[in-house]
């Protein structure tokens, strides 16, 4: 039985970090946010990034510190900071060398995509046009970090690989940050298949507020975002769904060209955007930093959720996904 | 007041590691050994050999694990294992970057020389000829290592370099393997006031069995070794010394060829050695292997050390040690 109040837990950020935002992570009452901190990275330059997130722990020692384990969101809540948990949108970090899926977790990773977008050396993402699955060293991979306690995360995986990641892992895996097709059908939301095979092995889907993920995308309401949530919570059960807004706060556009293109391409890809609106897209009113958790909670309990459901949602499922899932496989 | 049996504990060791060496551990009834992972290695190349330690240790489990902190000991103890500490005995894992000495503490290293026998980026090793001390950079890192709890070691420095960084740091600092010159004058022996400071700042010595370290070399017997020992204790003082046998079994030629040139030189340079004696020197009789640390103690108390002073001797010094410095600085 949980003595502490809930969590309030954000399952991905991707924000320009600095001591503006983290202040608005404790104005928002948000205890633990899981962050990206690489893309297309190789591990000296993922190192590079955890550099300057210790650089940050040292310069904001009252607002944030590195969560490690689930025991350190209530660590957070005790001492009112925020516990920044560390992942991955790719595997690029753990380059060809699966030795270093260990060396990661150590320096505190919990999240991987096998994918991002495009094929990676473990499976293919959601924008190749043929989807052959796991590869044999993403099945060597997904075992390791089943081992280890790095949660498999299929956000911008293709179908049929998010599929056997599911059925291969013997962890649950995560969809950190997506939505539903059945409310909005863009190629980086999840399918009903993909969603209930996800709940039905314990698995977890944090939705996303970026733009192009919502149904009417920046015109999207709250109430729609929560009726969706609704319908979410029928199809997988009140357990297995959560947040992973998604947010890149104060990002110049020049980053979302670094995630889509990488080092892989001399020609620009759009992604999920257009020539025309190459940039990141404005974000709904109701969710535009932190702050705005508070109205979120207000959002889902006026679209029928009660306040332990909301609780639940909020960050309780993510708590217990982190407790169960974080650690050594005994 | 400790309740549990003191611990033996090997202040340095660099072996051609094997199931048999730590079986030997074992035999011998060694609770804890800091190893070398680099010499000359690079961040990236230090990261392999820990992923080496990594499958060792999942290989092993009944024999060796990863000691992280002074508390591993106890648990070494309880468990019949050795915990395996790691340490690097040049600054080259860091390259130029300061940020990485968070990242290799969060990886696991616990000392690191600021030279080895050459001039570094941080200080002047003991083969220079000139010693102008501990750089602009080194005393930046100095200051981080005391900040993260990286134990500064002075093995392979030179004479002003190591009493300066005695001087700079503001934790103790050791050398893990060394032996006191007036015993046998080497340049990689320690003169008495290297000693003296050492001692008055709370820092260790581990003695060395490396036979180019000993007085008669391969010939040294164990009564004379342990009467330079019970010197060095009314020098020092019977709580900063300890044993750091440089222990190299098993290890082929090669190994000591890239010991002392690395990438440095394209010319071999002998270190400790000669032209006609390039290799390993034999080990004396008395210390050739993990088994032989019974016959130590025997040796310690033979020269008049009593028990409880051996107990220090072959590792509870250590042990406290590890407890003051291993720590982020409160």
């Amino acid at each position: 039985m949980r003595t502490k109040r809930a969590p309030v837990i954000d399952g991905l950020q991707y924000a320009n970090w600095s001591g503006k935002i983290f202040r608005q992570m404790r104005e928002g009452g948000v205890d633990a946010v899981h962050v990206t901190i690489s893309y297309h990275e190789n591990f000296r330059e993922t190192v590079l990034n955890i550099e300057q997130w210790n650089r940050w722990f040292e310069q904001y020692p009252d607002l944030i510190f590195h969560g490690r384990w689930a025991s350190d969101v209530d660590v957070a809540i005790d001492s009112n900071r925020t516990a920044i948990f560390f992942g991955f949108q790719n595997p690029a970090p753990i380059e060809d060398d699966i030795g270093l899926v260990e060396i990661v977790h150590t320096l505190g990773a919990r999240f991987m995509q096998l994918t991002y977008n495009n094929q990676s050396l473990l499976a293919t993402g959601c924008y190749e046009e043929n989807d052959p699955g796991v590869t044999r060293m993403g099945k060597q991979v997904i075992k390791e970090m089943n081992r280890v306690g790095l949660v498999v995360d299929m956000s911008h995986s293709a179908e049929h690989s998010t599929l056997q990641a599911i059925e291969i892992s013997e962890r649950p895996i995560a969809i950190t940050h997506a939505n539903p097709q059945n409310w909005h059908p863009a190629l980086r939301n999840k399918s009903d298949t993909v969603l209930k095979a996800l709940a039905e092995s314990g698995g977890m889907l944090g939705f996303s507020f970026y733009p192009h993920h919502l149904a009417g995308k920046t015109e999207c309401t709250l109430q729609s975002f929560c009726e969706m949530a609704a319908r979410t919570a029928e199809l997988m059960g009140i357990n297995q769904i959560g947040i992973g807004s998604d947010l890149c706060q104060d990002q110049p556009d020049s980053v979302v060209e670094w995630m889509r293109v990488g080092r892989w391409s001399k020609e620009i890809d759009y992604g999920e955007g257009t020539a025309d609106k190459p940039g990141f897209p404005p974000q709904p009113a109701w969710f535009t930093d932190n702050r705005s958790f508070p109205g979120l909670r207000k959002g889902l309990l006026d679209a029928g959720f009660n306040e332990d459901d909301a609780d639940k949602v909020l960050g309780l499922n993510w708590l217990k996904f982190f407790a169960e899932n974080f650690d050594k496989q005994a």
